[in-house]
């Protein structure tokens, strides 16, 4: 199976090998051990010097972790929205009463920081601004740096930044400590070549200092216990061992490569794939100047469906991609982060080719 | 390695076999053939005809869950506590700001239904009754049956009983529908001989009609998402694929061998290892009416530090128990649920007699 949906990713060998393995105890010496070399490998993936915590959920409970144990009811927050993901963070944030603006760009657009400075100033100031990094969606990867940098300068304090880093953590560089994050969140099934099941997220002091006075209701996803049981290297509930596992050895594997190699190698995965788009004729879906490198989203010819091509090339090629939810277009997306070669984007464009008759 | 904690429990071969496979689309047909399997087997063992959905948590979440989806902030909640899970659930409901009033009984006895008859008479009526069917930090089973007969008789309606399965279900037995339970929360790496990270919970018409009205925030446990996912065997967000490998073998596994049998299998393991701590001359910790047949726990004699015990049967014997924190007597736990036999039990007894010099 050449599996290209955006996450879960498929797993090297290695980390299937490491998946499978006898449970150990959660509060002993050897998952100490596979805690503390995990956490601190993600540090150097997130550009901290601050804790990187592990929660047992999936992304989605990272982003609601971050909502809740940095806001009160009724804050104000400024979402930045350019896609479904984007749109998620949002609810999750009115779901626990925070009050909150959207900022939407048209699905296929990245976030423009000149419009973010002036909504910002026009409506400001707000408590927190939630970001995405990468827009599953529609294949498109904000400039988080540009962005922080014109919320940093909004206002005094300046808005808390979080930062939805899931399907771009691991493959995309996001510089948490330079940049100025205060939560990062990402997720397991993605770059980092291990099963789903674990959400993976950092706090800054600043962070911290909004955690102390937060008054959104919370128990699982409770920061503060997660930084009380960190400290000895266990987690408040029994985590997700097996995931966990995997987690270790994939990052054991990125280590080894080196975090500038790794991102080197989806850069030009990312431009492989789009250009494999490209010469079978096809146009790409998102703005050229912010192509994602871990997701391509194209657009198929007049008269093709998304369901139907996805459909064929699953059951004839035994490839999976996925689609996309584009108003008015049909559109197909090709996942290539984590564990993928040059070899498994041709078969995708092979089979496409056969397919639209190309 | 003994791994003798009550969970995460040993994997079977053919359960560790299963969750070291590659990963697939959680949106595609083996994702739903997976899923739909799963729940039906887990609906023979929570022998209910309700569904049963599968998060992607720690049983915390589940318990979380559980309360955030049926209550509101305000709700008069009769949590009966004997330990430290019924106390989480109390905790996590006051986090949601329920108006919690404690039934709590000391540690190493069960709930006395005639005591929560009284109290839901005395102080009446509760929107809902906190229950744990098994108290893992003490080794005692409540009667939830009896239990459950008292709170139906309370008030008209009667209060909703949520029920912490964690560390029962799948070993002793639990007649959701005919004990009218409204919601249960079992774990997968409990009996269910599965990796941790997955939390499993049915909802009854009446926690579904609770549901329609209950104003407490959420987002990721949110069961109308799960319910409206479900019904094409999907779950909202990425699930925790290689621990539903694990659950769905480890069901197999229990659905060949018989209900019935497991539930003997467990109450035979039980007798084993009590009867094997009380031939060393310990006596046990728990009331004897109400001994768990998943983890049993025994006074150490005088003079014996439990943290000292469990030292040394780690790293003299690869025998992995677990303290308690009873105030004033040193306790150790031996998990007995899911994959264990008499011969590891054996080994416990060997060990700690040798130790304490027996």
């Amino acid at each position: 199976m050449n599996l290209r949906i955006p996450g879960p990713t498929p797993l090297p060998p290695q980390v299937i090998a490491a998946v499978g393995q006898q449970m150990i105890n959660h509060r002993g010496p050897e998952f100490e051990a596979l805690l503390r070399e995990t956490s601190e490998w993600l540090r150097v993936f997130y550009e901290t010097d601050n804790d990187v915590y592990i929660l047992t959920s999936s992304g989605t409970g990272g982003m609601e972790a971050a909502i809740v144990n940095t806001l009160s009811p009724g804050d104000k927050v400024l979402a930045v929205t350019i896609g479904v993901f984007g749109n998620r963070f949002a609810e999750i944030a009115e779901a626990y009463g925070a009050n909150v603006t959207r900022l939407s760009s048209p699905l296929g657009q990245a976030a423009d920081p000149a419009m973010v400075a002036e909504k910002l100033a026009a409506e400001g100031p707000f408590k927190a601004v939630l970001l995405t990094q990468n827009e599953t969606s529609s294949g498109v990867t904000n400039d988080v740096e540009a962005l922080a940098k014109v919320i940093h300068a909004a206002s005094d304090p300046s808005p808390l930044i979080l930062v939805d880093g899931i399907s771009g953590m691991g493959a995309i560089r996001l510089a948490t400590d330079a940049w100025g994050l205060d939560v990062v969140v990402s997720g397991s099934q993605k770059a980092w070549m291990a099963p789903p099941g674990l959400s993976m997220i950092c706090f800054s002091q600043r962070a911290w200092n909004a955690y102390a006075s937060a008054k959104m209701p919370r128990f699982y996803f409770d920061m503060g216990d997660a930084r009380k049981y960190g400290e000895k290297y266990q987690t408040p509930a029994t985590p997700n061992v097996a995931a966990l596992y995997g987690l270790h050895e994939g990052l054991r594997m990125m280590m080894a490569e080196g975090r500038e190699n790794v991102l080197a190698r989806h850069q030009h995965i990312g431009e492989y794939c789009r250009q494999g788009m490209l010469n079978l004729g096809l146009t790409l879906f998102a703005d050229p100047a912010h192509y994602s490198n871990t997701v391509t989203a194209a657009n198929l010819p007049e008269g093709f469906k998304a369901s139907k091509v996805l459909d064929e090339l699953r059951t004839k090629y035994d490839i999976i991609g996925g689609a996309s939810k584009a108003p008015g277009v049909e559109v197909i997306r090709i996942g290539h982060m984590g564990w993928v070669n040059d070899q498994e984007i041709d078969e995708v464009c092979a089979a496409l080719g056969k397919i639209l008759g190309r």
